[in-house]
């Protein structure tokens, strides 16, 4: 039983966990699409099954997939991850699933955004997005946790917390035209706070990828304890990441968080560009009100890692640059498993759009 | 987390509970095709709100429902009934969903039976049958319960258990050719042993409605407790089901069950039979290989009713029988509430082929 709330999770007490709080489990959504995913997903799908496969080494790990799918998903999955029939638009957990908040009871509860495909009619990726925006719902239903739904248009991948009052965010995204255009920069503060149990909204500038997601946080940075910030770095000036990374710092050096407390930032250099071949192009369905993959290079990141029980889950590029990242994670994690994900599977996960924290969405436990 | 078993309930030391133990649940599916139901389904809809609340009264209610419905369903479904994703291909629980199964330290599993939509390309009722075929696994899943696989086609509407050894089946359903035409009687009863944890199936011989489920017990019999049976009766010998009952009453006095108990037989006489109106036949969409209702009388039954913690669900005909039915209901179940659902609920849930049993399927507590 699960049933929609009218208050906030500000007024009854309730707050969202940092990522690196224990977890209940993880949740993910099985890639189907053409228009995204080459070879009819397949290449995806096998992808997908590595990051579950890493995760559920950790904790458990649920896959929500759609009927035409469920045999398919079953059969690649180990059993330890369990299937539910959960269909989606596409297979971003972290951006259209919800935001699980607890209180100091242990209680339970979720927040259902608004979700427009990252920026709607404005410059969103496809439509339509109907089931994307049912899954907060669907999973309240599930977990028989009760459903706070914001007036607010928000992705997870848009956002850090702490857990201890403190948000990340960029204002490329959270002030682009395409999400909230109605609210003012004060405005949107305040629902975050209201709606995550908040006090202090921290503003970086940009991300990386404007055409995609309009400048996720996840693709520069993540929050790896309290006001201790992992960040993407570029050493070349003729990247278009190295002003963008710098200016990123600079704010964080800049500011303090909720309890006033200084940044610690750990820079982790990026690896080299992914390379995106004409071929892998011509594998992918044309959809109209898709946007088209095109070929050439994307840049790839560390930071769009996931950090889960006991570990944190990161994505090899295959380069010499894998090293230096597992040293620094190491340095910065001492505590977890250093869990990579092959360069394959990286490179895969990124044709369709994104990362391992892309597609994951932690629950709590309560 | 669910996996598929490879050895038996029986080997294991599961056994199928009595519908009249505690349940945990109850599972029901939302009806939506308009070839099966009038008027896009609406009425039927409204109807299964209302068995749905009924049942809530007393145990929590799950409805599984496909994406389309997910926000109708929802909304027309009280709070108190959870509404989870589970495509299907009609609504008919009792017969596509799963045997759960128990065992003496309270540990559940179940049991996935082969589905053919009533008789297969032999004579099933709709085609094709696929999603009904994955409802037991995803309710595995869903419950993270283990999983058998029954080497035969069973619906649960064709059976009824004592959880103590005995089962009840009629020949007419289970050694139909739509069903297991390759295997015997004895090895059917061996199947259904291994499968169900039991000792004994007593064969009783039709039931009344040949060409929907082929003679399902669950439309002329109710198992109320140890060697105890309700049977729907009727007095008018120009009613085709005059000699049925009185065949199914000679073989249950005949028979013993598997503790070597005569059976004690409540008589429940049947209600008036049910108008079909040429304008309901007119709001069904025709569609090729689903068979299509007829208008005329349909016969009504009493004796597909629902047993739930402290209460038994009845549907009502809105006939003078049903202050008789009630009479029966109170002495045989003294314990539990007798409540019922409206004619107008029967009605509708008839014009699609069944009753509150054939909607309905309990998950016992483990």
């Amino acid at each position: 039983m699960s049933t929609t709330l009218t208050s906030t999770p500000e007024v009854d007490g309730f707050r969202m966990p940092a990522e690196w709080e224990p977890h209940r489990q993880t949740w993910m959504l099985w890639p189907q699409r053409p228009d995204v995913w080459r070879q009819g997903a397949k290449p995806a799908q096998r992808a997908f099954v590595e990051v579950a496969t890493t995760i559920s080494r950790f904790e458990p790990v649920t896959m929500g997939v759609s009927h035409d799918q469920f045999r398919n998903a079953r059969a690649l999955l180990p059993p330890q991850v369990s299937v539910v029939e959960l269909s989606s638009d596409d297979a971003w957990m972290r951006d259209c699933g919800p935001a699980f908040v607890v209180n100091d009871t242990g209680d339970m509860r979720l927040v259902d955004w608004g979700f427009n495909a990252w920026g709607g009619l404005y410059d969103g990726l496809y439509f339509p997005w109907d089931k994307d925006e049912l899954v907060p719902q669907k999973v309240a239903e599930l977990e028989g946790v009760d459903r706070y739904v914001a007036p607010m248009v928000l992705e997870g991948g848009a956002f850090l917390v702490d857990g201890q009052g403190t948000l990340l965010t960029t204002e490329e995204c959270l002030l682009s035209p395409g999400r909230n255009p109605h609210l003012s920069k004060q405005e949107i503060e305040a629902t975050l706070c209201e709606y995550l149990g908040l006090e202090k909204v921290v503003w970086l500038g940009r991300g990386i990828d404007p055409e995609e997601t309009t400048g996720h946080i996840d693709g520069v940075a993540h929050y790896v304890g309290p006001a201790e910030v992992l960040l993407g770095w570029i050493d070349d000036p003729d990247d278009f990441r190295y002003e963008i990374c710098r200016d990123n710092l600079a704010r964080l050096e800049a500011a303090t968080d909720a309890h006033g407390r200084a940044f610690t930032v750990h820079r982790i250099p990026e690896p080299p560009w992914d390379e995106v071949a004409a071929g892998e192009i011509a594998d992918l369905d044309v959809v109209e009100g898709s946007r088209a993959l095109e070929p050439g290079s994307m840049p790839a990141t560390y930071t769009n890692l996931y950090t889960c029980n006991r570990a944190v889950v990161f994505e090899e590029a295959g380069a010499a640059s894998d090293a230096v990242a597992r040293e620094v994670l190491e340095r910065v994690f001492p505590d977890r498993t250093v869990a990579g994900v092959s360069a394959g599977t990286t490179h895969e996960i990124a044709l369709g759009g994104g990362g391992v924290h892309c597609i994951t969405q932690q629950q709590p436990r309560g």
